[in-house]
C-alpha cells in the first residue's frame, strides 16, 4: 500500500466507525427506540456527529489528501484508493465549507423543524411550519453559496450533492420530455380508469399473513437473511451498516394488499444493491451505492419492471391466492396484473402509480428551482403547489396536509433530492432495454429463476459500489450515458398496451 | 459548577457517547443483527472501545481527576459530582493498570474463547475449551496482580470489581451459613418432591399468547413502555442506554409456561431500577444501578418475593387461566402457587428454583477461589465441579455440557461475578423484612396495587443510581449493613411452610 494512504487509513476507519454507529442509532430510532429516549439519545448522536467531523476535518487529513492528489502519489494508488480519495475530498470540501457554529445551528434547526413539520401536517397548518421552512431555505442558500463556483446557481450545487452527473440543464431537458409525452398520456389513461377494477385490493388482509408473504417475496427476489433483517417502521426504508448488514423495513395496512408487497420488493431492490457490493470495498467511503439516483434505479427496477410484470407473478400468483382465498379466488392473474398497474392521477407521491409518479417529481423540482432563484416566496408555496397539481395531474389537494406538507424532505433541509427518484426510474428503463437485448428476461421470470438477472446487476452495477458514478455505470453497461428516451418509450409502450390506446 | 469539573465534563460526555454506542451494538447483536454482520461490525465496536479508552486514559483527565480529589476542590463539589469522581478514579485505575497491548490481546482472546466455549458446550468437549480457559485465567491473574494491594489475593480484587462491599471474608461467612442451613433443608424438601405436581407447566403453551401475557405482566409490575422496549434473544437480559431507554429481552419455550413469565418479571425488576434513577444522574457515570448485587436484589425481589407469592397472583391468576383454559382450567391458584415454588435439586443454575439457587453459586464461588489460589488446575475442573454438585445438591452432571460448561461467564473473563446473584437474593430478603414493617405489602399485592411498593423502592434505592454503594443503601433503608440472616430466615420460613416440614 502507498505510504501516504496508509497514514490516512486510521482516520478513515474512525470516521467509518462513528458513521456506522450513527446509522445504527438512526435505525434504532425508526424501528424500536422508546418514545422518551429521543431527547437524551440525541446528545449521544450529536457527540458522534461531532467526532465524525473532527476526525475528518483536521490539518493532518487535509495534508494527506492534498498530497494523495499529486500525480506522483496518484500513480501509486489502486482504482479503489483513487475513488476513496475523490470521495473524501468531496466530503471534506462539503464539511469544511460550513463554519462549525452555523453547522450546529442548522442541525438544531432541522431537529426542531422536522417536529414542526410533523405537527403542521397533523394539524393541517402550513402557517405554523412556514417560518421554520423559511429559515431552513436561508441556511441552505448560504451553505450552497459557500461552495458555489463562479456564476453557479445554488440549487445546482444542491442537485450535484445527490447526483454529480445531473445539473439543472440536464433535468430541465429530461423533465420537459416527460411533460410533453406523459401529461397527455395520463389524461388519456384517466378517461379509461373504469376499465380496470382494483376494488379487491382494499378488502381486509390479515397482517400476520401479509408479513409472512412479504418475507417470502423478499427471499424470492434474493434478499439474503444472513446479511440482512426486516423490521417495521412508519415509512419503509433501507439502511446499511455495511454490505453484510443491510436492513429494510416495511409497514402493513390491513385494507391495502399492494402497499406492503411492493414496498418490500422496492426496499429489497435497494438491499440487493448494498448486499452485492464487493467485499474489497466494505466499510470504505465507496462501499455503498453510487448515488441516490442509481439506488432508486435498482429499487424501482425490482418494484416496477420486475415486480409489476405478468411474468414475475405467473409462477407465484397461486401462492398469493392461497394465502387469501376469500378475497382473491375470483381474481384472475390477468385481473391482478391490471390492478397492480392501474394508473390514476392522485395527490400523494409515495402512493402514486408508475405513470403519474414522475409528474409528482416535476412539481417538486420546479418549485425547488423557483425557491432558490427567489421566484417563489415561502408564503405562496401552497398556492403554487396546488396550481401545479391542477396543471400536471388535473387534480387539486383539498388541504395542505395532502398538498405542500406531504413530504418530510424539506424539513431536514433536503432540497435537490426529489429528482433522484425520477432519475432512478429512467435509469431503470435504460438498463432494462439493454437487459432485454442480452438475456431471455421474461423467460427467466416465468421460470421463477431470478438468479441470472440478479447476477447481471451484481456484476455490472452493484459490485462497484461508489467507485463509478451514474453515467460511468450506464456507459459501461448500455454503451451510452443517461438517455431519458428509454423511460418515455417504456411508459408509453406499457400504458398504451395496458389501456388499449 | 466547579471550574475543574467543568473542564472534565466534555471528556465524560464523550466517554458516555462511546459507551452508549457500544451498548446499542451489544443490544443489536443479541437481538437482531444478521449472522454475517459480526466479523465486520466487530471492527466498529473495537474502534469505539479504543476511543472510549483514549478519551478517559489521558494526561488531561488524569490531572483533572487528581486535582478534583484535593480537599479544597472536593469541598466545592456536590454529592453527585463527588460520586462521579470516585467512580471515574476507579475506572481510570482499572483501565490504566493494564498495558494497552495486553488489553488488546485479552479482548482478542475472549472474543475467540467465547466461540470456543460455545462450540465446546455444543459438542460436549471440555478439552477443546480448556486451553482457552487456561489463558484467560492467566491474563486475569496478571491483570488483578497489577491492581492488588500488598498481600491482597487476586480473586479478592476481582470480587471487589463487582461488589466493592464484599470480599472473600464476607462471602465465606455468608456462604458458610447458607451451606449449614440450606443443604439439609433442600435434602428434606427433595424427599417430599412428589407432594407438588407441576406437570401442567410442561404442556403446550402457544408462544404468541405467551408474548401477550408477558407484555401484560411487565406492564402490571410497572414497566413503562415510553421508556423501554421488549425484544427477543437467546438468553433474557436487560440493557440500558440511559434511564429513558431501558431494554429487556425474553425467550419463549412452547413447553414451559413459567420460563418466559418469570424471566419477564425478573428482567422487569432490573428495568424498573434503571427507569427510576433520578434524571439528574442520567448519562453520567453514576446514572446506573449501584452494583450487580444491588441490581440482582431488585430483579430477584420482583421475580421471587413478589412474583412467586400467592398475593401477587390472586388478582390476576384468572387472566392466566383464561389465556390457556385448555391447560389450566383444573389447576387451582393454590396448586399453581405450589408449582411455581417447587424446589428440586437440578443441574442448571439458570433454571434453578429459589431454594437451591444459592448452592449453584457456592459451587462456582468455591471453584473460582481455588482457581485463583492455584489449588485447582484447569484440567481437573470438570471432576471438581461434579464432586461439588454431588456434595451440595446430591446430583451429578451426565456430561460437561450440563456441568462445567454450562455458563458463559468465564469465557469472557468474568470471574468473581457469580456471587452477585446470591448477594442479590440476600439483599432482597433483607429489604423485604423491612418493607413488611413499613407497609401492608400483601394487601397491596392482593389489591393489584403495586404502586406503593414500586415507589418505595424508587425513593429509597433506585433514584440514587450509583451514588451510594450496597451497604450504604442497606444501612439507610434497613438500619443495618448486609446481614445474610434475613435470607436464611426467609428461605427456611417459606419452604418449611410450603412443604409442611
Amino acid at each position: 500500500m502507498n505510504k501516504t494512504f496508509e497514514k490516512l487509513q486510521p482516520y478513515l476507519d474512525k470516521a467509518m466507525a462513528f458513521q456506522t454507529a450513527r446509522n445504527l442509532f438512526e435505525w434504532d430510532d425508526q424501528t424500536q427506540a422508546p418514545f422518551e429516549a429521543a431527547d437524551y439519545t440525541s446528545k449521544v448522536v450529536g457527540i458522534l456527529a461531532d467526532e465524525y467531523m473532527k476526525c475528518l476535518v483536521n490539518d493532518d487529513v487535509k495534508k494527506l489528501v492534498k498530497k494523495l492528489q499529486e500525480p506522483k502519489e496518484q500513480e501509486e494508488l489502486t482504482q479503489k484508493e483513487k475513488a476513496i480519495i475523490k470521495e473524501l475530498s468531496k466530503t471534506l470540501k462539503e464539511l469544511e465549507s460550513i463554519p462549525p457554529q452555523e453547522y450546529k445551528e442548522f442541525n438544531e434547526l432541522t431537529s426542531i423543524s422536522n417536529r414542526a413539520w410533523a405537527k403542521a401536517k397533523k394539524d393541517n397548518n402550513y402557517e405554523y411550519y412556514a417560518p421554520y421552512l423559511k429559515k431552513i431555505i436561508e441556511y441552505k442558500k448560504k451553505f450552497a453559496g459557500y461552495r458555489a463556483e463562479k456564476n453557479q446557481d445554488s440549487y445546482e450545487v444542491l442537485l450535484r450533492d445527490y447526483e454529480e452527473c445531473f445539473g439543472i440543464k440536464d433535468l430541465d431537458l429530461f423533465f420537459e420530455k416527460i411533460k410533453i409525452e406523459i401529461v397527455p398520456l395520463l389524461k388519456q389513461v384517466s378517461k379509461k380508469a373504469d376499465t380496470i377494477d382494483k376494488s379487491y385490493n382494499y378488502l381486509k388482509y390479515d397482517i400476520e399473513k401479509q408479513k409472512e408473504f412479504c418475507r417470502y417475496l423478499s427471499g424470492y427476489i434474493g434478499f439474503d437473511y444472513n446479511k440482512g433483517v426486516i423490521a417495521e417502521s412508519a415509512h419503509p426504508f433501507t439502511l446499511n451498516l455495511h454490505n453484510h448488514d443491510v436492513r429494510i423495513t416495511n409497514h402493513y395496512l390491513e385494507n391495502n394488499l399492494e402497499s406492503a408487497m411492493f414496498s418490500i420488493i422496492h426496499e429489497g431492490g435497494h438491499a440487493l444493491y448494498e448486499m452485492n457490493i464487493d467485499d474489497s470495498l466494505t466499510q470504505t467511503l465507496v462501499g455503498t451505492g453510487a448515488s441516490m439516483g442509481m439506488h432508486e434505479s435498482q429499487s424501482r427496477f425490482y418494484e416496477n419492471i420486475i415486480g409489476r410484470s405478468e411474468a414475475f407473478w405467473a409462477p407465484i400468483y397461486n401462492k398469493l391466492v392461497d394465502t387469501y382465498p376469500e378475497n382473491l379466488k375470483n381474481i384472475s392473474l390477468e385481473h391482478f396484473i391490471k390492478g397492480i398497474n392501474k394508473a390514476e392521477p392522485s395527490l400523494i407521491r409515495t402512493e402514486a402509480d408508475e405513470l403519474s409518479y414522475p409528474l409528482h417529481i416535476i412539481i417538486r423540482y420546479e418549485i425547488e428551482k423557483m425557491i432558490f432563484s427567489g421566484e417563489a416566496d415561502v408564503e405562496k408555496l401552497p398556492q403554487l403547489w396546488n396550481k401545479k397539481y391542477e396543471e400536471y395531474l388535473g387534480i387539486s389537494p383539498q388541504n395542505d396536509a395532502e398538498g405542500i406538507l406531504q413530504d418530510t424532505h424539506w424539513s431536514f433541509g433536503e432540497f435537490g433530492y426529489f429528482p433522484s427518484y425520477a432519475i432512478g426510474s429512467a435509469v431503470a428503463s435504460q438498463l432494462y432495454a439493454k437487459i432485454l437485448d442480452l438475456m431471455p428476461f421474461e423467460d427467466y421470470l416465468r421460470e421463477g429463476n431470478l438468479t441470472p438477472i440478479r447476477e447481471f446487476l451484481r456484476d455490472n452495477i452493484h459490485k462497484y459500489g461508489a467507485t463509478k458514478n451514474t453515467n460511468q455505470i450506464l456507459k459501461d453497461v448500455t454503451g451510452e450515458e443517461f438517455n431519458p428516451d428509454y423511460y418515455i418509450d417504456y411508459l408509453k409502450n406499457k400504458y398504451e398496451k395496458l389501456y388499449e390506446l
